[in-house]
């Protein structure tokens, strides 16, 4: 059974400095008078959305043998109005550059990571309305 | 409505750079044959979950003017066996240094960062058991 274990430390305000394994993040509260040293806790679950399914999109084209350029993927969320405040709606805008002949392809990419391999959009699914966008530039 | 918006933008590898606000946070695979340049994506979660529980205690503390040294969270996670593969169980550790007078406001603040404003500790439960326990240094 696999296991994941992280260690934040406090170290002033609202700051948390906190060990990944050989990394650190800096969180903090974006509501405080004085300049916020790391983004706010929240916002980092809309990160590890982009960047698991991001893995899964890029892996899966590298596996079809489709090139491609430019790639970035924009979440946008809503947070509900009473505490405590969850997101209840995620949007997730993929932006990618690929020859006209692999579009279905990319479609298929990120239908796997929807369905099959992204587990964080999985652990969304539970509590938001997860709904996503191709955009070929 | 509050919205809240990320940016991830592919660098290479499995390398995502994500804007937050004014910050950028590095994601990358764990398994691939070079050292990564920043966290999986899916520990960012957990990452979220202790400085937003974090940011609660502190300031809960704060109002209750409960002085305290040494404060850290530590996270433990265990991901299910399946693909999509998400997080079933996670333990939450407070590790907190405060006058024993004091220990029943420590209690008391977890309670209600549990209970009423923890918004990520809130999504966490619509998919995996989370379980709390407070360690007095």
């Amino acid at each position: 059974m696999q296991q994941h274990s992280i260690s934040a430390k406090y170290e002033s305000g609202m700051h948390f400095s906190t060990d990944v394994d050989t990394f650190s993040i800096d969180t903090d509260s974006q509501e405080e008078d004085k300049l916020p040293v790391g983004p706010g806790p929240k916002k980092l679950m809309l990160v590890s959305l982009a960047g698991c399914t991001g893995i899964d999109v890029v892996s899966i084209l590298q596996k079809m043998k489709v090139p491609f350029n430019k790639f970035s993927i924009q979440v946008q969320a809503t947070l509900g109005q009473n505490h405590p405040k969850t997101y209840t709606e995620v949007r997730v805008h993929y932006f990618i550059q690929v020859d006209a002949t692999h579009h279905e392809k990319v479609h298929r990419a990120v239908q796997l990571s929807e369905e099959k391999y992204c587990g964080v959009m999985a652990m969304f699914r539970s509590f938001a309305k997860v709904e996503l966008s191709i955009h070929f530039l």
